[in-house]
Protein backbone atom coordinates (compact mmCIF):
# COMPACT_ATOMS: atom_id res chain seq x y z
CA UNK A 1 0.00 0.00 0.00
CA UNK A 2 2.67 2.39 0.76
CA UNK A 3 4.09 2.28 -3.19
CA UNK A 4 0.42 2.82 -4.38
CA UNK A 5 -0.06 6.18 -2.40
CA UNK A 6 2.39 8.85 -1.19
CA UNK A 7 2.53 11.64 1.46
CA UNK A 8 4.19 14.92 0.16
CA UNK A 9 4.59 18.33 1.87
CA UNK A 10 2.36 20.43 -0.62
CA UNK A 11 1.47 24.37 -0.19
CA UNK A 12 -2.49 24.63 -0.53
CA UNK A 13 -3.48 28.66 -2.35
CA UNK A 14 -6.67 29.91 -1.70
CA UNK A 15 -7.62 33.29 -3.04
CA UNK A 16 -9.95 34.06 0.19
CA UNK A 17 -6.50 34.40 1.85
CA UNK A 18 -5.68 31.12 3.58
CA UNK A 19 -2.38 29.33 2.61
CA UNK A 20 -1.03 26.53 4.32
CA UNK A 21 2.14 23.95 3.92
CA UNK A 22 0.63 19.96 4.83
CA UNK A 23 1.47 16.74 3.35
CA UNK A 24 -0.84 16.10 0.44
CA UNK A 25 -1.72 12.28 -0.84
CA UNK A 26 -0.51 11.77 -4.26
CA UNK A 27 -1.30 8.39 -6.85
CA UNK A 28 2.21 6.66 -7.05
CA UNK A 29 3.51 6.46 -11.07
CA UNK A 30 6.71 4.18 -11.79
CA UNK A 31 7.37 2.70 -14.68
CA UNK A 32 7.10 -0.73 -15.11
CA UNK A 33 9.03 -3.16 -18.03
CA UNK A 34 7.51 -6.05 -18.85
CA UNK A 35 9.69 -8.72 -20.50
CA UNK A 36 9.01 -12.18 -21.99
CA UNK A 37 11.95 -14.76 -21.35
CA UNK A 38 14.33 -12.13 -20.81
CA UNK A 39 13.36 -10.04 -23.62
CA UNK A 40 12.58 -6.68 -22.76
CA UNK A 41 9.12 -6.06 -24.86
CA UNK A 42 7.26 -2.89 -22.82
CA UNK A 43 7.52 -0.61 -20.76
CA UNK A 44 4.72 1.29 -19.17
CA UNK A 45 3.76 4.36 -16.34
CA UNK A 46 2.03 2.32 -13.76
CA UNK A 47 0.58 2.43 -10.12
CA UNK A 48 2.93 -0.14 -8.45
CA UNK A 49 0.33 -3.48 -7.66
CA UNK A 50 -0.94 -6.25 -9.46
CA UNK A 51 1.89 -6.07 -11.52
CA UNK A 52 1.59 -9.95 -12.57
CA UNK A 53 -1.96 -9.61 -13.53
CA UNK A 54 -1.18 -6.02 -15.89
CA UNK A 55 1.61 -7.99 -17.44
CA UNK A 56 -1.47 -11.05 -18.27
CA UNK A 57 -4.12 -8.34 -19.63
CA UNK A 58 -1.36 -6.84 -21.56
CA UNK A 59 -0.28 -9.89 -23.67
CA UNK A 60 -3.96 -10.84 -23.37
CA UNK A 61 -4.49 -7.06 -25.25
CA UNK A 62 -1.81 -7.85 -27.59
CA UNK A 63 -3.14 -11.37 -28.54
CA UNK A 64 -0.29 -13.34 -27.23
CA UNK A 65 -2.25 -14.89 -24.20
CA UNK A 66 -5.43 -16.25 -24.54
CA UNK A 67 -6.50 -18.68 -21.57
CA UNK A 68 -4.81 -18.81 -18.04
CA UNK A 69 -2.69 -21.93 -19.16
CA UNK A 70 -0.98 -19.49 -22.01
CA UNK A 71 1.16 -17.97 -18.84
CA UNK A 72 2.90 -20.04 -16.92
CA UNK A 73 4.91 -17.53 -14.36
CA UNK A 74 6.10 -14.17 -13.77
CA UNK A 75 9.04 -12.59 -11.21
CA UNK A 76 10.47 -9.43 -10.54
CA UNK A 77 13.72 -8.92 -11.11
CA UNK A 78 17.21 -6.64 -10.50
CA UNK A 79 16.76 -4.21 -13.73
CA UNK A 80 18.91 -2.04 -15.21
CA UNK A 81 20.72 0.98 -13.75
CA UNK A 82 21.13 -1.31 -10.53
CA UNK A 83 23.71 -3.74 -11.00
CA UNK A 84 20.79 -6.47 -10.66
CA UNK A 85 21.66 -5.88 -7.20
CA UNK A 86 18.79 -4.43 -6.06
CA UNK A 87 15.24 -5.18 -6.81
CA UNK A 88 13.26 -2.16 -7.88
CA UNK A 89 9.76 -4.06 -8.50
CA UNK A 90 10.06 -2.32 -11.70
CA UNK A 91 10.95 -5.01 -13.66
CA UNK A 92 8.87 -8.12 -14.68
CA UNK A 93 10.10 -11.27 -16.83
CA UNK A 94 6.76 -13.49 -17.83
CA UNK A 95 7.00 -17.22 -18.62
CA UNK A 96 4.77 -18.12 -21.17
CA UNK A 97 3.99 -21.97 -21.34
CA UNK A 98 6.25 -23.79 -23.61
CA UNK A 99 4.68 -23.96 -27.65
CA UNK A 100 3.17 -20.47 -26.85
CA UNK A 101 4.79 -18.08 -29.67
CA UNK A 102 6.34 -15.18 -28.12
CA UNK A 103 5.31 -11.68 -28.86
CA UNK A 104 7.45 -9.85 -31.58
CA UNK A 105 8.49 -6.13 -30.23
CA UNK A 106 7.63 -4.79 -33.78
CA UNK A 107 4.01 -5.38 -33.54
CA UNK A 108 3.87 -2.73 -30.70
CA UNK A 109 3.94 0.68 -31.20
CA UNK A 110 5.55 3.60 -29.51
CA UNK A 111 3.93 6.78 -27.80
CA UNK A 112 6.70 8.35 -25.79
CA UNK A 113 10.11 8.63 -24.57
CA UNK A 114 10.68 7.35 -20.99
CA UNK A 115 13.75 4.91 -20.09
CA UNK A 116 13.67 1.38 -18.69
CA UNK A 117 13.83 3.02 -15.17
CA UNK A 118 12.48 5.54 -12.40
CA UNK A 119 15.99 6.83 -11.99
CA UNK A 120 17.00 5.93 -15.51
CA UNK A 121 14.21 7.90 -17.13
CA UNK A 122 14.90 11.11 -15.10
CA UNK A 123 18.85 10.95 -15.64
CA UNK A 124 18.00 10.65 -19.52
CA UNK A 125 15.75 13.66 -19.16
CA UNK A 126 18.42 16.16 -17.43
CA UNK A 127 21.02 14.79 -20.03
CA UNK A 128 18.43 15.32 -23.14
CA UNK A 129 17.67 19.14 -21.94
CA UNK A 130 19.07 21.70 -23.84
CA UNK A 131 16.83 24.20 -22.56
CA UNK A 132 16.61 24.10 -18.68
CA UNK A 133 14.19 25.99 -17.03
CA UNK A 134 15.51 25.67 -13.63
CA UNK A 135 17.02 29.25 -13.66
CA UNK A 136 14.13 31.08 -14.88
CA UNK A 137 13.26 33.77 -12.46
CA UNK A 138 9.69 34.87 -13.68
CA UNK A 139 6.80 35.15 -10.97
CA UNK A 140 3.38 34.36 -11.43
CA UNK A 141 0.41 35.78 -9.60
CA UNK A 142 -1.68 32.91 -7.74
CA UNK A 143 -4.79 35.47 -8.92
CA UNK A 144 -3.24 35.19 -12.35
CA UNK A 145 -3.35 31.61 -12.43
CA UNK A 146 -6.73 31.10 -11.12
CA UNK A 147 -7.98 33.16 -14.51
CA UNK A 148 -6.33 30.69 -16.71
CA UNK A 149 -8.45 27.16 -16.28
CA UNK A 150 -11.62 29.95 -17.36
CA UNK A 151 -9.56 30.94 -20.49
CA UNK A 152 -8.56 27.76 -21.73
CA UNK A 153 -12.02 26.35 -21.59
CA UNK A 154 -13.61 29.47 -23.31
CA UNK A 155 -11.06 28.12 -26.15
CA UNK A 156 -12.32 24.85 -26.15
CA UNK A 157 -16.50 26.29 -26.98
CA UNK A 158 -16.00 24.74 -30.13
CA UNK A 159 -15.38 21.33 -29.08
CA UNK A 160 -17.07 21.52 -25.96
CA UNK A 161 -19.77 19.16 -27.30
CA UNK A 162 -18.25 16.04 -27.54
CA UNK A 163 -16.52 16.29 -24.22
CA UNK A 164 -13.54 14.16 -25.34
CA UNK A 165 -10.89 16.66 -26.04
CA UNK A 166 -8.13 17.37 -23.47
CA UNK A 167 -6.90 21.26 -23.88
CA UNK A 168 -3.27 21.97 -23.63
CA UNK A 169 -2.70 26.18 -23.69
CA UNK A 170 0.25 28.27 -23.33
CA UNK A 171 0.36 31.61 -21.12
CA UNK A 172 2.45 34.33 -21.07
CA UNK A 173 3.38 35.03 -17.50
CA UNK A 174 4.09 38.68 -17.55
CA UNK A 175 0.75 39.31 -19.15
CA UNK A 176 -1.24 36.66 -18.67
CA UNK A 177 -2.13 36.30 -22.25
CA UNK A 178 -3.12 32.93 -23.30
CA UNK A 179 -0.62 32.43 -26.47
CA UNK A 180 -1.61 29.33 -28.26
CA UNK A 181 -4.30 26.47 -27.60
CA UNK A 182 -4.60 22.96 -29.05
CA UNK A 183 -6.65 19.98 -28.28
CA UNK A 184 -6.69 16.41 -28.86
CA UNK A 185 -8.08 13.47 -27.55
CA UNK A 186 -4.60 12.55 -25.57
CA UNK A 187 -3.14 14.76 -23.22
CA UNK A 188 -0.05 14.46 -24.42
CA UNK A 189 -0.72 15.09 -28.18
CA UNK A 190 -1.81 18.12 -26.96
CA UNK A 191 1.15 19.25 -25.38
CA UNK A 192 3.22 18.48 -28.36
CA UNK A 193 1.01 20.50 -30.34
CA UNK A 194 1.90 23.54 -28.14
CA UNK A 195 5.58 22.36 -28.16
CA UNK A 196 5.54 21.78 -31.95
CA UNK A 197 3.77 25.31 -32.47
CA UNK A 198 6.46 27.27 -30.34
CA UNK A 199 9.82 25.59 -32.23
CA UNK A 200 8.24 25.86 -35.45
CA UNK A 201 7.81 29.53 -34.62
CA UNK A 202 11.75 29.27 -32.80
CA UNK A 203 10.28 30.44 -29.46
CA UNK A 204 12.24 27.46 -27.60
CA UNK A 205 13.27 27.69 -24.80
CA UNK A 206 9.71 28.96 -23.59
CA UNK A 207 10.83 30.93 -20.50
CA UNK A 208 8.58 33.44 -18.84
CA UNK A 209 5.39 30.51 -20.05
CA UNK A 210 3.12 28.25 -18.10
CA UNK A 211 1.59 25.52 -20.13
CA UNK A 212 -1.90 24.91 -18.59
CA UNK A 213 -3.46 21.31 -19.00
CA UNK A 214 -6.98 20.18 -18.78
CA UNK A 215 -6.40 17.04 -16.61
CA UNK A 216 -3.84 15.77 -14.48
CA UNK A 217 -0.20 16.22 -14.74
CA UNK A 218 1.77 13.27 -15.51
CA UNK A 219 5.94 12.03 -15.16
CA UNK A 220 5.62 12.16 -19.00
CA UNK A 221 3.68 15.59 -18.94
CA UNK A 222 6.41 17.46 -16.54
CA UNK A 223 9.06 15.35 -19.39
CA UNK A 224 7.72 17.58 -22.06
CA UNK A 225 7.75 21.02 -20.06
CA UNK A 226 11.10 20.27 -18.84
CA UNK A 227 12.37 19.39 -22.80
CA UNK A 228 10.61 22.61 -24.09
CA UNK A 229 11.98 24.79 -21.05
CA UNK A 230 8.91 25.72 -19.68
CA UNK A 231 9.13 26.74 -16.23
CA UNK A 232 5.69 26.48 -14.85
CA UNK A 233 3.46 23.62 -15.42
CA UNK A 234 0.01 23.54 -13.94
CA UNK A 235 -2.88 20.71 -14.34
CA UNK A 236 -6.67 21.16 -13.68
CA UNK A 237 -6.49 17.83 -11.55
CA UNK A 238 -3.44 16.13 -9.52
CA UNK A 239 -0.52 15.25 -10.36
CA UNK A 240 1.36 11.91 -9.94
CA UNK A 241 4.53 10.72 -7.20
CA UNK A 242 7.22 10.85 -10.31
CA UNK A 243 5.66 14.11 -11.85
CA UNK A 244 6.54 15.98 -8.86
CA UNK A 245 9.93 14.45 -8.19
CA UNK A 246 10.59 15.01 -12.06
CA UNK A 247 9.23 18.74 -11.45
CA UNK A 248 11.52 19.19 -8.48
CA UNK A 249 14.83 17.83 -10.00
CA UNK A 250 14.07 19.76 -13.47
CA UNK A 251 13.07 23.11 -11.36
CA UNK A 252 10.18 23.06 -12.72
CA UNK A 253 6.32 24.74 -10.36
CA UNK A 254 4.14 22.06 -10.84
CA UNK A 255 0.77 23.49 -9.63
CA UNK A 256 -2.23 21.13 -9.52
CA UNK A 257 -6.02 21.00 -8.49
CA UNK A 258 -5.90 24.54 -10.00
CA UNK A 259 -9.80 25.38 -9.45
CA UNK A 260 -11.70 28.59 -8.86
CA UNK A 261 -10.15 30.28 -6.14
CA UNK A 262 -7.66 27.43 -5.02
CA UNK A 263 -4.54 25.20 -6.16
CA UNK A 264 -1.41 22.96 -4.96
CA UNK A 265 1.43 23.87 -5.23
CA UNK A 266 3.66 20.26 -5.15
CA UNK A 267 7.29 21.71 -6.74
CA UNK A 268 9.32 25.17 -7.33
CA UNK A 269 6.22 26.99 -4.65
CA UNK A 270 8.76 29.83 -4.81
CA UNK A 271 7.63 31.34 -8.40
CA UNK A 272 3.73 31.75 -7.35
CA UNK A 273 2.98 34.99 -5.48
CA UNK A 274 0.52 35.25 -3.05
CA UNK A 275 -1.22 39.38 -2.58
CA UNK A 276 -1.96 38.26 1.16
CA UNK A 277 -0.79 38.90 4.72
CA UNK A 278 2.94 38.46 5.20
CA UNK A 279 2.72 35.55 7.73
CA UNK A 280 0.80 33.63 4.85
CA UNK A 281 3.50 34.88 2.41
CA UNK A 282 6.03 33.20 4.41
CA UNK A 283 4.67 30.19 4.62
CA UNK A 284 4.54 29.62 0.97
CA UNK A 285 7.95 31.72 0.04
CA UNK A 286 9.75 29.24 2.71
CA UNK B 1 -12.92 20.58 -38.70
CA UNK B 2 -14.79 17.97 -40.39
CA UNK B 3 -12.34 15.78 -39.11
CA UNK B 4 -11.91 16.79 -35.66
CA UNK B 5 -15.63 16.19 -34.89
CA UNK B 6 -17.96 13.75 -36.33
CA UNK B 7 -21.75 13.00 -35.93
CA UNK B 8 -22.84 10.02 -35.22
CA UNK B 9 -26.32 8.71 -34.34
CA UNK B 10 -26.55 7.93 -30.64
CA UNK B 11 -29.31 6.88 -28.13
CA UNK B 12 -29.83 8.26 -25.08
CA UNK B 13 -31.36 6.90 -21.75
CA UNK B 14 -32.99 8.63 -19.56
CA UNK B 15 -34.35 6.40 -16.41
CA UNK B 16 -37.24 9.26 -15.88
CA UNK B 17 -38.36 7.55 -19.13
CA UNK B 18 -37.10 9.89 -22.04
CA UNK B 19 -35.34 7.89 -24.43
CA UNK B 20 -34.50 9.43 -27.32
CA UNK B 21 -32.35 9.16 -30.81
CA UNK B 22 -30.58 11.81 -32.68
CA UNK B 23 -26.59 12.68 -33.36
CA UNK B 24 -24.36 13.44 -31.42
CA UNK B 25 -20.43 14.45 -31.39
CA UNK B 26 -17.56 12.82 -31.21
CA UNK B 27 -13.97 13.98 -30.74
CA UNK B 28 -12.53 11.91 -33.86
CA UNK B 29 -9.39 9.77 -33.37
CA UNK B 30 -6.86 8.25 -35.74
CA UNK B 31 -3.53 7.02 -35.70
CA UNK B 32 -0.60 9.23 -36.86
CA UNK B 33 2.71 7.52 -38.22
CA UNK B 34 5.14 10.19 -37.45
CA UNK B 35 8.46 9.03 -39.85
CA UNK B 36 11.74 10.49 -40.30
CA UNK B 37 13.13 10.20 -43.75
CA UNK B 38 11.10 7.77 -44.64
CA UNK B 39 11.51 5.49 -41.52
CA UNK B 40 8.66 4.91 -39.25
CA UNK B 41 9.33 6.29 -35.55
CA UNK B 42 5.97 6.37 -33.78
CA UNK B 43 2.17 6.24 -34.11
CA UNK B 44 0.36 8.20 -31.96
CA UNK B 45 -3.82 8.32 -31.41
CA UNK B 46 -4.36 11.42 -31.79
CA UNK B 47 -7.28 14.04 -32.98
CA UNK B 48 -6.48 15.35 -36.49
CA UNK B 49 -4.98 18.77 -37.28
CA UNK B 50 -2.02 20.26 -36.44
CA UNK B 51 0.28 17.40 -37.41
CA UNK B 52 3.14 19.15 -38.69
CA UNK B 53 3.08 21.11 -35.17
CA UNK B 54 2.75 17.31 -33.32
CA UNK B 55 5.62 15.84 -34.84
CA UNK B 56 7.33 18.63 -34.30
CA UNK B 57 6.71 19.00 -31.03
CA UNK B 58 6.91 15.43 -30.55
CA UNK B 59 10.52 15.68 -32.27
CA UNK B 60 11.47 18.35 -29.11
CA UNK B 61 10.23 15.85 -26.18
CA UNK B 62 12.61 13.31 -27.82
CA UNK B 63 15.27 15.67 -27.51
CA UNK B 64 15.94 15.11 -31.50
CA UNK B 65 14.75 19.03 -32.38
CA UNK B 66 16.03 21.76 -30.41
CA UNK B 67 15.18 24.83 -32.28
CA UNK B 68 13.20 25.68 -35.41
CA UNK B 69 16.07 25.33 -37.83
CA UNK B 70 16.03 21.60 -36.98
CA UNK B 71 13.04 21.11 -38.44
CA UNK B 72 13.29 21.85 -42.16
CA UNK B 73 10.00 20.20 -43.56
CA UNK B 74 6.77 17.64 -43.29
CA UNK B 75 4.66 16.14 -45.88
CA UNK B 76 1.81 13.99 -44.94
CA UNK B 77 2.32 10.75 -47.37
CA UNK B 78 0.21 7.61 -48.41
CA UNK B 79 0.29 4.87 -45.85
CA UNK B 80 0.38 1.53 -45.59
CA UNK B 81 -3.06 0.03 -46.90
CA UNK B 82 -3.91 2.59 -48.94
CA UNK B 83 -1.30 0.88 -51.70
CA UNK B 84 0.38 4.06 -51.51
CA UNK B 85 -2.48 5.08 -54.23
CA UNK B 86 -4.64 7.37 -51.55
CA UNK B 87 -3.60 9.73 -49.23
CA UNK B 88 -5.10 9.15 -46.02
CA UNK B 89 -3.59 12.06 -44.12
CA UNK B 90 -2.09 9.83 -41.16
CA UNK B 91 1.38 9.29 -42.23
CA UNK B 92 3.45 12.39 -41.87
CA UNK B 93 6.84 12.13 -43.24
CA UNK B 94 9.76 14.43 -41.42
CA UNK B 95 13.01 16.07 -42.83
CA UNK B 96 15.13 17.00 -40.33
CA UNK B 97 17.80 19.65 -41.57
CA UNK B 98 21.59 18.36 -42.17
CA UNK B 99 23.33 17.62 -39.56
CA UNK B 100 20.48 16.62 -37.54
CA UNK B 101 20.50 13.27 -36.23
CA UNK B 102 18.16 10.97 -36.93
CA UNK B 103 16.01 9.89 -33.34
CA UNK B 104 17.03 5.50 -32.99
CA UNK B 105 13.62 3.86 -32.79
CA UNK B 106 14.92 1.53 -29.66
CA UNK B 107 14.78 4.72 -27.16
CA UNK B 108 11.25 4.48 -27.34
CA UNK B 109 9.02 2.46 -24.95
CA UNK B 110 5.83 0.82 -26.36
CA UNK B 111 2.64 1.37 -24.55
CA UNK B 112 0.06 -0.25 -26.82
CA UNK B 113 -0.68 -2.57 -29.72
CA UNK B 114 -2.55 -0.68 -32.34
CA UNK B 115 -1.32 -1.39 -35.86
CA UNK B 116 -0.56 1.44 -38.16
CA UNK B 117 -3.36 2.97 -39.49
CA UNK B 118 -6.96 2.78 -38.43
CA UNK B 119 -8.27 0.28 -41.41
CA UNK B 120 -5.32 -1.79 -40.36
CA UNK B 121 -5.38 -1.64 -36.41
CA UNK B 122 -9.12 -2.62 -36.39
CA UNK B 123 -8.43 -5.24 -39.37
CA UNK B 124 -5.23 -6.47 -36.69
CA UNK B 125 -8.07 -6.63 -33.53
CA UNK B 126 -10.64 -8.82 -35.96
CA UNK B 127 -7.66 -11.00 -36.55
CA UNK B 128 -6.48 -12.09 -33.30
CA UNK B 129 -9.86 -12.11 -31.11
CA UNK B 130 -9.70 -15.61 -30.27
CA UNK B 131 -12.99 -14.58 -28.00
CA UNK B 132 -15.59 -12.47 -30.53
CA UNK B 133 -18.31 -10.62 -27.90
CA UNK B 134 -20.40 -10.03 -30.83
CA UNK B 135 -22.58 -13.39 -30.45
CA UNK B 136 -23.07 -12.85 -26.37
CA UNK B 137 -26.89 -12.85 -26.01
CA UNK B 138 -26.86 -10.85 -22.63
CA UNK B 139 -29.49 -8.01 -21.70
CA UNK B 140 -28.42 -5.46 -19.48
CA UNK B 141 -31.30 -3.14 -18.12
CA UNK B 142 -30.32 0.24 -17.95
CA UNK B 143 -31.36 0.55 -14.18
CA UNK B 144 -28.34 -1.90 -13.27
CA UNK B 145 -25.69 0.02 -15.51
CA UNK B 146 -27.14 3.32 -13.19
CA UNK B 147 -25.79 1.63 -10.22
CA UNK B 148 -22.49 0.76 -11.81
CA UNK B 149 -20.60 4.45 -11.24
CA UNK B 150 -21.28 4.81 -7.68
CA UNK B 151 -20.59 0.80 -7.34
CA UNK B 152 -16.83 1.70 -8.48
CA UNK B 153 -16.54 4.98 -6.84
CA UNK B 154 -17.08 3.14 -3.42
CA UNK B 155 -14.31 0.50 -4.27
CA UNK B 156 -11.84 3.73 -4.54
CA UNK B 157 -12.34 5.03 -1.33
CA UNK B 158 -9.07 4.22 -0.40
CA UNK B 159 -7.56 6.13 -3.56
CA UNK B 160 -10.08 8.92 -3.49
CA UNK B 161 -8.24 11.21 -1.32
CA UNK B 162 -5.23 11.41 -4.33
CA UNK B 163 -7.72 12.06 -7.03
CA UNK B 164 -5.40 11.02 -9.28
CA UNK B 165 -6.29 7.07 -10.15
CA UNK B 166 -8.44 5.88 -12.75
CA UNK B 167 -10.09 2.84 -12.00
CA UNK B 168 -11.58 -0.24 -13.86
CA UNK B 169 -14.38 -2.44 -12.54
CA UNK B 170 -16.13 -6.13 -13.77
CA UNK B 171 -19.40 -6.38 -13.13
CA UNK B 172 -21.45 -9.82 -13.61
CA UNK B 173 -24.77 -8.75 -15.70
CA UNK B 174 -26.95 -11.06 -14.24
CA UNK B 175 -26.50 -10.25 -10.61
CA UNK B 176 -25.01 -6.49 -10.89
CA UNK B 177 -22.45 -7.39 -8.73
CA UNK B 178 -19.04 -6.24 -9.00
CA UNK B 179 -16.20 -9.08 -9.49
CA UNK B 180 -12.97 -7.48 -9.21
CA UNK B 181 -11.75 -3.59 -9.53
CA UNK B 182 -8.66 -2.17 -9.81
CA UNK B 183 -6.86 1.25 -9.95
CA UNK B 184 -3.73 2.79 -11.57
CA UNK B 185 -2.60 6.03 -12.75
CA UNK B 186 -3.13 4.84 -16.51
CA UNK B 187 -6.65 3.94 -17.86
CA UNK B 188 -5.29 1.14 -20.02
CA UNK B 189 -2.89 0.06 -16.89
CA UNK B 190 -6.31 -0.12 -14.83
CA UNK B 191 -7.83 -2.58 -17.53
CA UNK B 192 -4.99 -4.75 -18.33
CA UNK B 193 -4.97 -5.74 -14.37
CA UNK B 194 -9.00 -6.30 -14.42
CA UNK B 195 -8.38 -8.81 -17.89
CA UNK B 196 -5.18 -10.12 -16.52
CA UNK B 197 -7.09 -10.54 -13.02
CA UNK B 198 -9.25 -12.81 -15.18
CA UNK B 199 -7.05 -14.26 -17.48
CA UNK B 200 -4.86 -16.15 -14.67
CA UNK B 201 -8.50 -17.42 -13.14
CA UNK B 202 -8.56 -18.90 -16.44
CA UNK B 203 -12.30 -16.87 -16.66
CA UNK B 204 -11.78 -15.52 -20.51
CA UNK B 205 -13.45 -14.86 -22.60
CA UNK B 206 -15.52 -12.83 -19.97
CA UNK B 207 -19.06 -13.28 -21.69
CA UNK B 208 -21.94 -11.79 -19.44
CA UNK B 209 -19.87 -9.30 -18.09
CA UNK B 210 -19.87 -5.24 -18.28
CA UNK B 211 -16.51 -3.46 -18.24
CA UNK B 212 -16.44 0.26 -16.50
CA UNK B 213 -14.27 2.69 -16.73
CA UNK B 214 -13.95 5.42 -14.83
CA UNK B 215 -12.64 7.94 -18.01
CA UNK B 216 -13.18 8.36 -21.35
CA UNK B 217 -13.32 5.43 -23.60
CA UNK B 218 -10.98 5.36 -26.46
CA UNK B 219 -9.57 2.99 -29.41
CA UNK B 220 -7.29 0.96 -27.18
CA UNK B 221 -9.79 0.54 -24.25
CA UNK B 222 -12.81 -0.94 -26.81
CA UNK B 223 -9.64 -3.00 -28.35
CA UNK B 224 -8.48 -4.29 -24.95
CA UNK B 225 -12.51 -5.21 -23.91
CA UNK B 226 -12.32 -7.15 -27.83
CA UNK B 227 -9.44 -9.40 -26.99
CA UNK B 228 -10.79 -10.26 -24.25
CA UNK B 229 -14.47 -11.06 -25.09
CA UNK B 230 -16.45 -8.07 -23.26
CA UNK B 231 -19.69 -7.56 -24.51
CA UNK B 232 -20.52 -4.46 -22.64
CA UNK B 233 -18.10 -1.42 -22.51
CA UNK B 234 -19.56 1.32 -19.94
CA UNK B 235 -17.53 4.46 -19.21
CA UNK B 236 -18.55 7.49 -17.44
CA UNK B 237 -17.10 10.27 -19.60
CA UNK B 238 -17.20 10.31 -23.76
CA UNK B 239 -16.29 7.36 -26.29
CA UNK B 240 -14.37 8.75 -29.51
CA UNK B 241 -14.95 8.49 -33.07
CA UNK B 242 -12.43 5.53 -33.41
CA UNK B 243 -13.88 3.64 -30.19
CA UNK B 244 -17.42 3.25 -31.87
CA UNK B 245 -16.03 2.52 -34.80
CA UNK B 246 -13.97 -0.08 -33.56
CA UNK B 247 -17.26 -1.38 -30.90
CA UNK B 248 -19.36 -1.75 -34.08
CA UNK B 249 -17.03 -3.66 -35.73
CA UNK B 250 -16.88 -6.11 -32.62
CA UNK B 251 -20.42 -6.00 -31.89
CA UNK B 252 -19.72 -4.65 -28.19
CA UNK B 253 -21.64 -2.57 -26.71
CA UNK B 254 -20.31 1.11 -26.15
CA UNK B 255 -22.41 2.98 -23.39
CA UNK B 256 -20.98 6.51 -22.81
CA UNK B 257 -21.74 9.14 -20.44
CA UNK B 258 -22.73 7.07 -17.78
CA UNK B 259 -24.05 9.65 -14.56
CA UNK B 260 -26.32 9.72 -12.58
CA UNK B 261 -29.48 8.39 -14.25
CA UNK B 262 -29.04 8.68 -17.74
CA UNK B 263 -26.51 7.32 -20.66
CA UNK B 264 -25.57 7.36 -24.10
CA UNK B 265 -25.41 4.36 -26.06
CA UNK B 266 -22.79 4.38 -28.97
CA UNK B 267 -23.06 0.68 -30.17
CA UNK B 268 -24.71 -2.52 -29.66
CA UNK B 269 -28.00 -0.67 -28.38
CA UNK B 270 -29.63 -3.84 -28.03
CA UNK B 271 -28.07 -4.90 -25.12
CA UNK B 272 -29.69 -2.05 -23.24
CA UNK B 273 -33.23 -2.81 -22.12
CA UNK B 274 -35.39 -0.28 -20.27
CA UNK B 275 -38.28 -1.24 -18.54
CA UNK B 276 -40.68 2.12 -20.13
CA UNK B 277 -43.78 3.25 -22.41
CA UNK B 278 -43.42 0.58 -25.62
CA UNK B 279 -42.65 3.11 -27.59
CA UNK B 280 -39.73 4.90 -26.14
CA UNK B 281 -38.77 1.06 -25.89
CA UNK B 282 -38.51 0.45 -29.32
CA UNK B 283 -36.83 3.75 -30.25
CA UNK B 284 -34.05 2.00 -28.49
CA UNK B 285 -34.23 -1.46 -30.26
CA UNK B 286 -34.63 -0.25 -33.65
Amino acid sequence: MGRIVQRRPVVRISLSGVTSRRPDALAVEEPLEIRVAGEPLSVTMRTPGHDVELAAGFLVSEGVVHRGSDFRSAIHCGGPGTGGAENTYNVLDVALAPGVPAPAPRNFYTTSSCGVCGTASIEAVQKTTSHSASDDPIRVPAEMLATFPDILRAHQAVFDKTGGLHAAGLFDAATGELVVVREDVGRHNAVDKVVGWAVTNDLLPLRGHVLMVSGRASFELVQKAAMAGIPVLAAVSAPSSLAVELAEQQGITLVGFLRGASMNLYAGAERVVVPVAPTAMEQVTR
